[in-house]
């Protein structure tokens, strides 16, 4: 039988997870509570509700990102399809950006299998050699260390560290994040400070949720932060401005 | 100059309409709180929260529809780019679906601007008609009313009603759009009962928000809903025997 | 039943309007007979076949445009996902950009319906003058005039006039579209020259094609333009650059 | 300095790649052609126009396939926006389907390097062997064998092989894919015939053109199918009726 557990629909009742969308859902989960609701069919702790929150926020978006400007220049072609515009904000949520939180997750929660919960430093900082050289073996990216704009440490960083050890997610999938990084920039030997997607990945690997949710939620939270940017456009655009200074880099483009 | 008042971002710091992300936005907003401040730059009141994670529950998606469907498809295609299974699902939010709240609350937001906030209930049923008549000499589409499934009526319509009566959001633009579907049900001589969409267009445009932020939020809640059923096609995927399916409804198609 | 005239499939073939896609379509069409064979289940004579190569030529991109910049930063996130960037890259062809050709032709065959086709002169600068004057009644926008950067002109215009007289497809659309122009630019007091998208249309609408097939066709074309773009930003990326530049338009954003 | 190589424009006139898009292309050029100029700077020779012909023709799309009805429901949601439908549809050219063009050609390119063009037999089956093993060993899936639906052979398959012959494109690119083939088939002792990927991975590869452009030429040629589907969607809609056959497939899903 083909069938999702999600829900069904019947003429008089839309069934979610087994319970009844329109009289024990709606005025009484608030967003997080359906989504975990929908995605892992239970309410979320106290605790869960605070980190995935705090996931959201972070990834909402904040200035002109790639992802917002490619949003923009969409939109400023189509306006009248916001769906297009957020979908193209949301597609470049890829292995370079946003989409490597999945990959950073899966990396530690592997490394993480092969440790007791309360492994001592020097164990830790010997997993996260051993990931390190066999992820340069593979010649596959190690995500979630280093920035492109903050050089000096992601300064959303120590923020989502804080609010893990407040919440008891600050374990062994931090440590071994955080001595990956050691180990990577030793071997670089260049400064190779933890970034947002690192940090994510940590809290989704210790929180036990599958790395494809921590994608999930960052297509979710930014979602949120196109539609704010769309909103913007739309009352004041600056997509086409955007796209003329571009042109203009090439003196041979020529505008009126 | 080109900017956007939404953010910008310095080597140390990022800031989000004037707000500290790292210091004072993390930890700090939930997910509601953050969407009201990229896209308001103002904190939501305790019952604008409810009402917004009302419009978000609502439209985060249910069974099978369209647009997960069309997620799962892509998904099944495409596994290792979820964003890109995301966006097809949601580009179906257009104006037949989902993207209709835009339309609906424009549409009450316009009506709604010719009378007085107290009108009585003749001078409502008269706007009324004077919008079906107006839509219908420039042929134009009604949204809100009717549903493919629900026939008797939407049941998440009276659960809506009576979180916007318990908020104070119950008034001129929810009877507006009542008075439609009853003089559109004249005139079709069928029942036309209220949908979740023409619900939550009253809610969007009584509580004075943009309509482009109505279909906005749908898109974001649906965002959440996509993910539930991607997760799930993951673990347990139906999208390659539901195409199946379909082929077979053609017995030209033979399958081995 | 449920089921496409485009084609089915068996075990051992595959048919698509009619024919078999392995003995009597590969290598013996071209991609213009199977665009025609498949959208409309017939053979292009020559004179549609030059006309649809120069379309999906004209559209098939140039320099940096919105959606190739679009398609660009896509790509700068999600490498692994060609079909994003692509994606993305096609978003923006609404109303405003590309898909305006839909509408423009929507617009020509309305107007010569009413019309003999050897109408005179003077018959079609009124039929001009009524449209012009019916689409600014209805606050529609008439699409097809003008450009952002060709201001003198649309160099792409003469050459699609002079091809349509070639093949016999210069008659009452193409002088309905001039004429549109010439009647908008008097009421508006200012030059507003045919542009790439009112040829098109004229071409389309000459042909007699369905006006979703113009924007379909700018699309196949588009995405042509979009590969030669997205194979260039893999060897030479400048998204990344593209990004930063418009970042620095805002003296608030501080780059290392 | 930021710039693109494919072309740039002034006030009076449009260059790609050197040329004059007005007076040295359009009209002159074929879309094959086209695609040459922008993609590869250069034209191709008349044995090049057939294969890619060929290549756009292929996959192209026939029946309901996935992509096609991801893209009608996409349609049947948000008719006004072709473009999203469009995009929907080839989101899931991932690596499942289609994509993979991009994998299958990138492994024969990495297996011929090794190889002399005139290779016996033994050397070309020792290598598929080693190609195998390889990719066994690091557990990475090997496309372009194998059919869901033509579990006999692939019927693409021999008129692809054919072409390429008639043009001097078989040689060792499509007999190490073959001999990947009956490798991989032997170790799994079932039946794995070429498929229509594995034959355009040969065909490009022997063609030495990127990999990428593998991928894209199917997202063009995709387009195309998907603009049919369109188009006969709008004309004669089944894609509400074939989310009903699915939602059917679970009985607790009620429809009126």
């Amino acid at each position: 039988m083909l069938k999702t557990d999600i829900g069904y629909t019947s003429i008089d009742e839309i069934k979610v997870r087994g319970l009844n969308l329109a009289t024990e859902i709606i005025g009484k989960f608030d967003f997080v509570d359906m989504i975990f609701h929908t995605v892992l069919a239970r309410a979320p702790s106290a605790r869960e509700k605070v980190m995935v929150n705090a996931l959201l926020v972070t990834t909402a978006d904040h200035g002109i990102t790639p992802s917002s400007l490619s949003a923009r220049l969409t939109y400023a072609g189509a306006p009248e399809a916001l769906q297009g515009a957020v979908a193209a904000g949301l597609l470049g949520a890829g292995s370079v950006f946003l989409g490597t939180m999945q990959n950073a997750a899966e990396m530690l929660i592997a490394a993480a299998r092969e440790l007791p919960a309360d492994a001592g430093d020097e164990a830790v900082r010997e997993a996260a050699r051993a990931v390190v050289a066999q992820y340069r073996r593979e010649r596959r990216a190690i995500y979630g260390l280093g920035h492109p704009i903050h050089v000096n440490g992601d300064p959303r960083v120590p923020s989502l560290r804080e609010l893990s050890r407040a919440n008891g997610y600050y374990g062994l999938h931090w440590r071994l994040m955080e001595a990956i990084g050691d180990a990577l920039a030793g071997e670089l030997n260049k400064k190779l400070p933890l970034n947002a997607v690192g940090a994510i990945a940590a809290i989704v690997a210790a929180m036990g949720l599958d790395p494809l949710i921590a994608r999930g939620l960052s297509l979710v939270g930014r979602s949120a932060g196109l539609l704010a940017h769309l909103v913007e456009e739309q009352r004041a655009p600056i997509a086409t401005e955007a796209w003329k200074v571009v042109l203009r880099q090439d003196p041979r483009n020529e505008l009126p």
